[in-house]
């Protein structure tokens, strides 16, 4: 398909639900992250991000401090700033960001380089260790984040920085014998070439895309070949040993991608690298690559995606495990993984509008994506469970990644600034535009306007989604248009309906889009209707560890039993099939939202029976019955410590 | 009480099943693990156990190889030889073990400090790094190994270097300034020095394990002193840190034994220290250990031992997790941790006839410790988990520790002897013998003399337990016998009885056992009837990893299925709640056992119905009729590799 980007300038996001939450990020994401990168969050990890720009830009004297990877918590934050610039002007914001990107640029090497790991500590290593040190993934989000900033401010100062980066790759990496035959342990320079060309329309970007992709996976191989040249030493000391150079699919490099028969490895290297390869696939109309991203993603969500639009399922490696093998309590998916999922999502629906696409994209969003943060926006989740035992994690190791709460920042600090830039961009997933075809895929209030031919669609999509079932779809253009709007109907959905000006429309489903082709005058009203009856989720049958139990969901939120609202061991109650769900007004923390209740029962028992561990032919619990309250799974563990759990036992 | 050992020589097991173990372990076990011991198996990790002794004693130059604790596992063996010998006399295995007795005294250096990994690679190091380098413990094997052969043969010869090695251990460890005030990371000569006072009654021996028992997670601690003092160094260099010594939980030594509130760290240091404490705590009169072996023991028994007798629930430490983490599939259950139990539960039975302690006795060895040795006596598990998916193990590192079959052999081979020691030895299990009562714990077919008064009470346990209801026990003495034979009423019976000579007997049960005070008469038969219906087991409703499901066992027998029986996806058999379990006989591999069937439901699934990973409101799977099959679990695994587990859903 031909694409073209939503101009955020041109989208207002008026949502009452995640309004609220990029309020949030401005108000208190954003000034609460630019704190944090300068280390004034006493109770928080240290950052030194910025310091570190200072000190590779010559302006103070100090070390390095942080991961190899630092720069890119700073680029993720201007880029979480850039796009909410797009919505909210702030020049106070504005002044600190460019004196940011000033700051990046001093501390850019002549050359092109930038790196302030490298740049600092060891200038003469660059480029010796891609497999290990992340230079290439930092440039990327460098590049991300002037391409943002670009878009949103029309400005080229981080732009400029950006292509004197990629130009400066494009010098050292590619096929000709004197550069470097190689490509990045982390996956990222691809997506964000992609975007820099599509900003400067230098086909240079496009074939170095093209050739790390290519690179990927053949031998000799380049991880080993830079791991002999470099003397066979590695990074990572705390590791022991050089693993990450060693183990190729953990970053898919195992294989060249078209022989990757699965979705293998860390997670967010994974739909990292799909994200460019999506991209890259329908601009170049490469057929083999879009069979590659069909392949991994059927793979990925048909067999190793949690009902949460979680992925990544262990957390060694915080990589896939195999073929249905989701265990709910000693899950990774980590956050990060969830928004690189919606952004690989995002480029597959440019690559076909097909809504499977958009329900694992909105999946993710409402569950984990949001869950990642705290109701305040200051806490937040590297790893996202399903099931939590508080009790139990500071004694079984199986269980040492996960936190029953949301922390304040990480010594790894990816996750938060990639849930504000993601949220602050939100408008980029709302919608997929086709030169004849307007793609809903998500049914956040907004206010847009598009392109259309010579003229400019204009509509506002209202409701209260995802607690109520009505949108509406207003057009606000004072032309009328000849255009088609495509409205996906989601897959928790079996009884949508549609009308335009109160009339039913023609059901012209296509890859579960309704299409309707219509002259659209100023005040022409859809209203979509998306009836969300309480629904009852089972797993595959290989999926082990859900067999006998259900989850509960309502619109695109799964829900969850907290300890706080029904009481500790959760593993001993149950939901009788027949029993009703009741949706009921949340209150305190939860008011505008909806929970959930329903009579089930509560296997309980009297102390004295607690004595043995083992009974014989009794089960020593006798039977009550007891109310289950379920609130939406992203918005747990807001009210302190407690056992959680999605999937529960059904009878 | 005050109890005598038996003496193995008057003891012959003749028990259809028990018995086949033994003769495993004569015929193949110990030929095996001897040609282990000298890598000789050419498929197997090598050992170079006996290598090092002839290098440790000048025989052969060249290096240590193995663990630090590698000398244990010849101690094992010798162990298993002599206890072997009671049972069936065999010059030249006795010769052999002979040889090796020497071979070991002529390692021993002529202070008495006997270890061949000091010896040979670090002499000046000895005693430096007790925390992590196991020497107490190797020694305590070695003086274990000293003891049997001295009660299998009467032969002094590794008696005399046990003494020397003790007594040299006695010059350097205790209270007073000039000696070291430390104990070793793992217990095990506490235990051994028991043994080793019992047969020489130098009460010095006895007077140095309380030492060592009160010595242990003192302050300042002795970890932390001899890690200063060697300067800060440690042992295992793969592990990259101190943790041994700075983890003081994982081997009870954070705290004194007196403050401890619960079973912790590592499951097998754990149970070698109770054994020692509870021998000495019965030898000593002290009421306060007395007291710690009970409240630990309660902890560990009614909150972190499995169905099938494994204790140690996480892979970390091979140790304890917390009350009630009981997760199946990535257990630990070492076979050396449950046959460390077995030797506690003995020493708690000395301490108080209690047939609490023999039904774990029972359980740990009916289940854990025969299913840690494959029926061909090759193979063995180190791990034992409660359900295992093969496919999966591969792939999600919370497996690593998880094996689906036996292997040959380990680097760390502490599991195969040990097993081996513990069948030869079982008649020390079967009995505890006090003044006045003769007590049965076990009901393996045996014939034995015990000494009672000035007489001998000869009798004859037969049947053809654990697969059959009914045992006989028949009074074989010329002489009638006035006394107490106590029998245990198993915990898995609830309609257990006895008839002396056909007559009912008077109903004098005291802590679990039947006491039948009579004057015996040769040619008396009582016979027990422990009627063994299929029971359904469910678990303590704190278990959350058994809730809704059920576990079958028959007699002391935990079963479970595999999938050679029962297919593919164990997880989605169902047990119905009324379903009837059929007794069947077993074929083949199963010859001489007992299996069950039970009509169960299968939720099986159209391929079609798979593409999807999450289905709405209609549960994806069909169920279908499905005969269960369930074999006893120490069983499972001797069909190649294949899907197993434990407890399973219950409707």
């Amino acid at each position: 398909m031909n694409v073209q980007e939503i101009d955020l300038h041109k989208l207002t996001v008026n949502d009452p639900f995640l309004g609220q939450y990029q309020q949030l990020v401005r108000d208190v994401v954003i000034p609460y992250q630019w704190d944090a990168l300068n280390d004034r969050i006493p109770e928080a990890d240290p950052s030194h991000a910025i310091e570190n720009f200072r000190i590779a830009a010559g302006q103070k004297s100090g070390e390095f401090y942080g991961m190899v990877f630092q720069d890119s918590d700073v680029a993720k934050w201007l880029e979480a700033v850039a796009w909410s610039l797009c919505q909210k002007p702030d020049a106070n914001l504005e002044k600190t960001a460019d004196e940011v990107i000033a700051l990046i640029a001093a501390a850019q090497c002549p050359d092109g380089y930038l790196n302030t790991w490298f740049t600092v500590k060891e200038p003469e290593k660059r480029w010796t260790n891609l497999a290990e040190c992340h230079e290439l993934y930092t440039a990327g989000h460098m590049i991300e984040a002037a391409v943002a900033w670009f878009q949103a401010t029309g400005k080229r100062n981080l732009l400029e920085v950006a292509c004197r980066l990629a130009d400066h790759i494009d010098s050292v990496f590619g096929a000709e014998e004197d550069k470097l035959q190689g490509y990045d342990g982390h996956p990222e320079i691809e997506l964000a070439l992609m975007r820099l060309f599509e900003v400067t329309q230098e086909t240079r970007y496009l074939r170095l895309v093209n050739y790390f992709v290519e690179q990927r996976g053949t031998q000799p191989h380049f991880y080993d070949t830079e791991f002999d040249k470099r003397g066979g030493t590695w990074h990572w000391p705390n590791h022991g040993t050089a693993w990450m150079v060693k183990d190729k699919p953990y970053s898919q490099a195992h294989l060249p991608l078209s022989e990757q028969p699965v979705a293998i490895g860390h997670a967010v290297r994974f739909v990292y690298l799909m994200t460019g390869v999506a991209h890259l696939a329908r601009l170049n109309h490469d057929e083999s690559k879009r069979q590659d991203c069909l392949r991994l993603w059927q793979n990925m969500a048909q067999r190793q995606m949690y009902i949460t639009g979680g992925i990544g399922s262990q957390s060694r490696g915080e990589a896939f495990s195999s073929d249905y093998d989701l265990p709910n309590d000693t899950v990774y998916a980590e956050s990060c993984a969830s928004i690189g999922l919606m952004m690989f999502a995002r480029r597959m629906l440019e690559l076909e509008a097909d809504s499977q696409y958009a329900d694992v994209m909105e999946r993710a969003l409402y569950n984990t994506v949001l869950g990642g943060m705290a109701l305040d926006g200051k806490h937040f989740f590297y790893v996202n469970p399903l099931e939590v035992h508080p009790r139990t994690l500071k004694f079984n190791h199986i269980y040492d990644h996960v936190q029953p709460v949301r922390q304040r920042w990480f010594g790894c600090a990816c996750c938060p600034p990639n849930i504000a830039r993601v949220l602050t961009s939100i408008g980029h997933y709302i919608y997929t535009q086709s030169e004849n075809t307007l793609y809903i895929n998500l049914y956040i209030g907004n206010r847009v306007e598009v392109p259309v031919q010579d003229s400019t669609l204009k509509l506002c999509i209202s409701g209260d989604y995802p607690w109520h079932e009505q949108v509406k779809i207003t057009i606000e253009s004072p032309h009328p248009i000849h255009h088609t709007l495509a409205l996906r109907l989601p897959d928790w959905c079996s009884e949508a309906h549609v009308t335009l000006n109160n009339q039913a429309v023609e059901q012209d489903i296509r890859k579960g889009y309704l299409h309707i082709t219509h002259t659209w005058q100023e005040g022409d009203a859809l209203v979509l209707t998306l009836p969300m009856p309480v629904r009852r989720v089972y797993g595959n049958p290989l999926v082990r560890h859900v067999a006998g139990k259900v989850a509960i969901q309502r619109g695109p939120l799964v829900y969850c039993l907290e300890q706080a609202d029904n009481g500790e061991e959760l593993h001993n109650l149950w939901l009788p099939n027949d029993s009703e769900c009741r949706v009921i007004e949340g209150k305190g923390i939860f008011a505008r939202k909806i929970l959930i209740q329903a009579d089930g029962v509560k296997q309980s028992v009297a102390d004295a029976d607690r004595e043995s561990l083992w009974h014989y032919d009794v089960s020593p619990g006798s039977r009550q019955a007891h109310t289950l309250t379920f609130i939406p799974w992203f918005s747990w563990a807001n009210r302190g410590e407690g056992e959680m759990r999605i999937w529960i036992n059904e009878k």
